[in-house]
């Protein structure tokens, strides 16, 4: 048995229960999963800024993580925050749902179209897609105006994504709907069934990601970039959930 | 039960046991693997002749697993050859070794070396780098000059695969090594020993690639270019594969 | 004088004589032109499935041509079927209409936009711009709707063709349109009229270009990736109409 | 007189001060410089992890700035770390030392060469140069191997980063030095009477840069992606510094 | 002080000192600006004719500012005619404005829009933002129809300005415009109040970055492709203006 | 018959001699060659200043061929100088001899290396291999060292190129050779003998695009950009050459 743990960068319980149900769905018989938030951060991530602040309590957990033999890992935000960060600290494999969500797209048809949260977020993603050479292939990024911690209580939340994503397949003519948030993971079959295309959820397409990478014994590479940097003189606040810190112990 | 079809499109029936093996090792305990060679064609692909050559007999390959509920594919030669006619025939998801190899190689590392079989393959290979987006990470395509049939005969083979592999990393300044060929298969696990940095297989990664999307009900858009085409007029010899009349059956 | 074999690779054989026809128009004095059709395929090429049946029968043609003396080739479909592999086997020239058009309108305008058959063929058009590098002077590609068979017969084709055209001008701001299918080769000078702007088909596009490059003594360079592949054991149908075996004889 | 803040974002309080004294040169009459580094964070930034533990303190320094009425900011670290996340902080424009040091050497001639200190971070660099559009004028990264806190104490540091300049300028066919790291900011004037080309330090042309956008009266954008993000619920140790906090008192 | 010689590339005078205005108020205390025009060539550049037919007469302006010591120049029209030209033959920086404009809006926003004169002036200015690195930030280019010389007389074309710029904010969404002519530098401030986003001006934009090279110590490159040029045996009328024969003087 | 004007832009009246005849044996037996020199400008064009006192003379040699009835243009000299400003003037085609050359080249292999003169036309011609989406093809420009007037005179010039060629394919793997200078035309038939390889030589494939344009009857388009443009108020001493001035005679 392996051991993937599902890092929802955010501090909404509620919301990591959720995720971690959707991918304990598709790891398989020879995976458990855990689902963790950051040890601290903010409720949901909509910019740079919350990015920003749910990185470090993020690392803590792949920190610990690796402490207690923990063999993968997904960063469960559609911006992938800190991915870079995590490889740096894991042994093994580490995928983002953006990452992962818009590689399986490319195997499934053509084009694939976005839908997001609020709009704002938008040149984000757009900018992740140029960085995985998936441009030419992510027809458009579309934002529903609805805010990550809306999407488990709005009782319309579901309605409008599937409008937008049947907007969205027409606009871009494009085949393929991806889910730009972790939160809309509940929906990802119901919105198949709607919209007769493939919906890609990124917490499920990353965690088979990781699975499978598993099954194959493949880990992150540690020569060069992301091998793991070595501890430093530290200063101030952080320094009870530094990363490096707590691999040592 | 899932079944995946692993077809090795060319003729050469031990290399498709091997790789039958390979694929099964990885495809997890929920799904069967069944490899098959085309029903007609060359006992090794090493030319765009050979390529064309050898994938009507692949495709009839296809519409024959759809007769029989096979639920994906994995095309089993590093030029990825009839991936996107696959496509259209296929319900469910059809997944190249290439292209898998090279996105399953950017989750482990920052850019990473291909080594291959003839110099004569290496511009194919390089303009599926280009297409599939990935042509930052692949930081270069090495030829080995070992012929596809003389890898399972040439004891030196996996030596000198070896060594190819070490003079990339240094002068690629990559961090993963994919294999470029359908008949390395059998290094994989002694060359990430020997290498010390991840290396991976295409069958592997397709193989396993194409089981995560299985356990995520995914399925290949038939919204577009991927649609099945309708059956037409046909002439001459190759009447008796012609892939959309054995669907048709 | 210079013989220059245009192959249609459906098997319309009305098609392939309207294409000969307007090969032979602009090849100049110089050059003698033969049309001609695979010795099997499909009726029309509208899918992937449809080239990779249509190829070998194809390469038959440039295998014969090649015995028979012939000086340079073009392939008379717009997706540029088998290019590749026909280069491998041709001493001469060998031109697709696909890129011999959109290299040809750039000589000519900023941008084009290319007005083709059915939108499942859009997305490959797409992929062929970019693999020749002229995906920032395609402006647009434009699906007219008429199947590559109704072209002929539909009263209508040429009329619907120069409004999509005339549409695809202003959307794209675009300054050329091209021709997306061999089968629209004889409304070229009526569309051309009408519309006051190039007017580009790949047809004449294609056979232009290898007289050329056959006055100039260019042929396809044998140094490496287009070098005659060597003959190979060989399973099945498709023995008959192998091209080496041709070649051979 | 307007206020540029340059933030130095490690916790070498001796590299902070050189910094502000090469911003202060370069600034302009109508200037003050003041130079300042996180509240919490590692000595030196070597590693995307560090990168991630350096933000927060590097936020808050801007929400203070805010508070403060500072004018414009550099982010004085060549890995670009917070850049999007400090615009959205701040009224006024903020620059980072890695974008800032590539754009002007993009003016002074065709490619540069950039001189780093570790190998493991220049993977990063080049991926920041694809970000920014630059990559085919950035002819080329090199790692010298001298960890940042060592440019201030090895007396060979400034010897050797000339001689990985000028090996650089041959390899690379390159006619400008850009210097990779804030550390090197007092070997400027040096290398380049010695190598006889421009070099371009980061933290002067950043200076410069943000000087200049002062005069002409420009500041971030706030429609869209860079507006200020509300205040979010937040769990942990991060509270204390959590810069929308800090703004709002 | 420094010296910064401002060239408007086109003969009328009126814009000439407009832009001297614009260039002096942004250069800061230490930098003295001049502005002329070509001795000789149009009115007003709107096609590749005009430009070719100014450059001459501009570039003799440079040769004549070096004999005069000046240190460094602002080329300031849209197109950057000439702009590697004058490379070669200046010392000093040579900075044009469309460069500049989109580099300086490059730092403020996610995206620009570039608003302009005439349609026929587009697709180049398309072209530099592709040689700048920069098409994935340029979001739009578009053309107020209004002529160079009409800026200057007709009194509403600042709010015709006003309107497109307003417009292709929403239709790009972007969040910084360019104004993508040095005819309109004077609305710069009047269209930043209105629009509420940052509005930037090239003749600005250049003439602060020159200043901030100077500041910096930074010349053009002379290894290489922008070392002088030597003079050559040359025929006809340009004889008188030959910029390496002013040189020479 | 039609009428093909070869402008060599340069005033060496002999290598117009030579350029004219190479021209003229692709020409065909319907086209009339007529090879001609700027009224004015540099005996060689080896800088960006060189090309931009050419292209006024050039221009005035495109107006003179309107009023006298030719019927398309090459402009034959590598740096593809005023080619856009010539498209605007001329009814009919205008083909540079880098473009020709270089899509030429891409109809023969996968990569191709140019050989050209002084190493500092180097970065241009790779901008405008950038230009024409030509970037991958183009897998190296190698400078011979070798000034344009030594061409004619230095006896061992064609030894030099041969050596350089034979060295570019090896180290660029290339499989097409294309002379970067037009003065290299004579060499052609000679190298590609000595290679074993098609080399293109840029005057005969700018000749033979032109020549095979009008056989099919394109021409430059009116519609948009390259619009012929109305003549302006005019200072200087261009004013006797300024071509819409002589298009109106």
């Amino acid at each position: 048995m392996t051991t993937i743990r599902v890092i929802n960068p955010n501090t909404t319980v509620s919301m990591t229960a959720a995720i971690g149900a959707c991918a304990a769905a598709v790891a398989g018989p020879e995976a458990v999963v855990e689902a963790v938030s950051p040890v601290a951060g903010p409720v949901s991530l909509e910019s740079q800024v919350d990015d920003a602040l749910a990185v470090p309590g993020m690392l803590a957990r792949v920190a610990e993580g690796e402490a207690a033999g923990v063999d993968g890992y997904v960063i469960a935000c559609f911006g992938d925050p800190g991915l870079a960060a995590a490889r740096e600290l894991a042994a093994g494999p580490v995928v983002g749902i953006a990452e992962a969500a818009m590689r399986t797209a490319a195997y499934l048809g053509r084009r694939f179209s976005i839908v997001t949260t609020l709009a704002r977020t938008v040149p984000h993603i757009e900018e992740l897609a140029v960085s995985y050479g998936l441009e030419r292939q992510c027809a458009g990024v579309h934002a529903s105006g609805i805010a990550v911690v809306d999407l488990e209580t709005d009782p319309l939340a579901r309605e409008k994504i599937a409008e937008f994503a049947e907007a969205a397949l027409v606009a871009d003519r494009s085949d393929v709907i991806v889910l730009g948030c972790a939160g809309m993971t509940e929906f990802t079959a119901w919105l198949a069934e709607r919209l007769g295309v493939p919906v890609v959820d990124g917490v499920a397409a990353a965690t088979a990601t990781v699975a499978g990478l598993l099954r194959q014994g493949l880990r992150t590479s540690k020569r060069g970039e992301f091998a793991v940097p070595g501890a430093k003189p530290f200063t101030g606040t952080l320094a009870a959930i530094e990363p490096r810190a707590l691999l040592a112990r």
